[in-house]
């Protein structure tokens, strides 16, 4: 049902994205290069978790389009920028080139501020939701993706690499850095199809156990994963040095952690008066994928 | 008049833009690192603009906080990234050390995307305005600061380093590089202020001169200005082998080309009406400052 409703989805999505910036009059180069980034594959996790919550709410997939787009900048810049020699220093993402090693430093920073800025255009132009409807995405957005939340969580992650972490600043770490984004895939979702606050809190606890469960996957799969699926090397974090989930514990610990989570996860959408079984593979997959 | 007006204004608008961020739970460093390129110096230009356009249509400075914090922290991400290595490569920034010499260049790159992130959160958060105008003012800025914006120029600029560029071309990088936020000022206010559609026209046409006679200034000053006062070495736009008003014309026309933007601006102030000495006397100093 789950690859049904990607295969969907993907496509006419990931076209009108491109089409925010296509049809926009930037210049060549730094289109191209925002363009690249957006392009490399990626799962677009956020934007179907997006949709599948609208599916839900009752509304179309197509209600979310601005959205889930400005979103998926949000995640392409912040991958842009910690990608950068100064930052993770990373010449490959999803197998494919980084887009300083394609397009040089300059440009890779300048498009990163770009997709970043045109993300609240994108917002602040779509004529279907009403404008507190905009202004509330556009104010929960700032707060997911700025200092009090995604750039927080790097900031903590880069300082994190030069000393000691508990577990429970481990789990700080990927709140902020990943966690928000996710959050704000599905509340958003919540505040488009205008659902009942006690809705909208049960989908933001359901949010935090999913966006939890993809970070602890996550570390799993630096150690069990298959490169070639995964688009980076097996170990990769190990040999970093790097905090994770399964350093901080262990292999089996970890996956203790990780059913843990779905289980709340899948609780949470017991409790919410709507058809969950879309949001319920969704959360299995998070828990079974390979990549 | 001027000089008193910024003297009356400058302190507490600078109190309260750094509240704006020391009152959040931002990651220390990342505060600090926020707050210093905030705090070293600036001449203001674009709050003071925007506060002189309240005063002129009858509103308090203090209506235009909001707006104007987040203008300036957008104005100082992009010195931040400007002076990056993989940018400018820039040590010193108004006499003083760049943010990515005092903090690195991860926590420079990551202070830059905070402050434009948070900007937009700013404008989201200021009550004194309707749903509509935070709207429309989040909009403005996004286009005005983002790749159909200020990227653009920036963009253009590295471009232009590599290859010669004529008359036209230098002044559409500056009309998106330094314009498009100076006329934002300008405009914001008017937005702020609720002024009919005709005052806001010719306060764009206002904005265009003033912006660009503010490049003109700059590059004469780097020919005939003060190292002390201008902050950076007198004569290094013509040893970088930049394209300057002056190098694709010659100082004389140079000036000729300032004293007819000024004179344009001039013009318009006097086609308002309001009563714009204010903003007359703001005209004079873009065109006699020193620094």
């Amino acid at each position: 049902m789950l690859a049904q409703y990607i295969a969907k989805h993907k496509t006419p999505f990931d076209a009108y994205m491109m089409s925010l910036i296509e049809g926009e009059a930037i210049p060549n180069q730094l289109k191209e290069s925002m363009l690249y980034s957006l392009s490399v594959g990626g799962k677009r996790l956020r934007p179907i978790l997006l949709f599948a919550v609208l599916d839900t709410l009752g509304l179309e997939a197509t209600c979310g389009y601005q959205t889930a787009s400005a979103l998926e900048m949000i995640h392409t810049y912040s991958l842009i920028h910690d990608d950068l020699p100064a930052m993770d220093d990373d010449d490959l993402r999803r197998g494919k080139p980084t887009n300083h090693k394609v397009f040089g430093e300059a440009t890779a920073i300048l498009a990163g501020d770009s997709l970043l800025t045109h993300a609240f255009k994108v917002i602040c132009s779509d004529e279907g939701l009403s404008l507190q409807q905009r202004l509330e995405l556009v104010s929960m957005l700032s707060m997911a993706a700025g200092p009090m939340g995604m750039v927080a969580g790097q900031m903590l992650d880069m300082e994190a690499e030069t000393k000691p972490i508990t577990l429970e600043q481990l789990k700080q770490i990927h709140v902020n850095k990943t966690g928000r984004l996710i959050e704000f895939s599905i509340v958003a979702a919540a505040v488009i199809a205008q659902a009942s606050e006690e809705t909208i809190q049960l989908l933001r606890q359901f949010a935090g156990h999913v966006g939890l469960a993809f970070q602890i996957k996550d570390d799993i799969l630096d150690v069990e994963g298959k490169g070639d699926l995964i688009g980076k090397d097996v170990g990769s974090d190990m040999e970093n040095g790097k905090s994770t989930y399964v350093s901080l514990t262990s292999l089996d610990e970890a996956k203790v952690m990780l059913n843990e989570e779905i289980e709340a996860a899948l609780a949470i959408l017991e409790e919410l008066p709507y058809e969950t079984s879309l949001l319920a593979a969704i959360t299995d997959y998070v828990k079974e994928r390979q990549a």
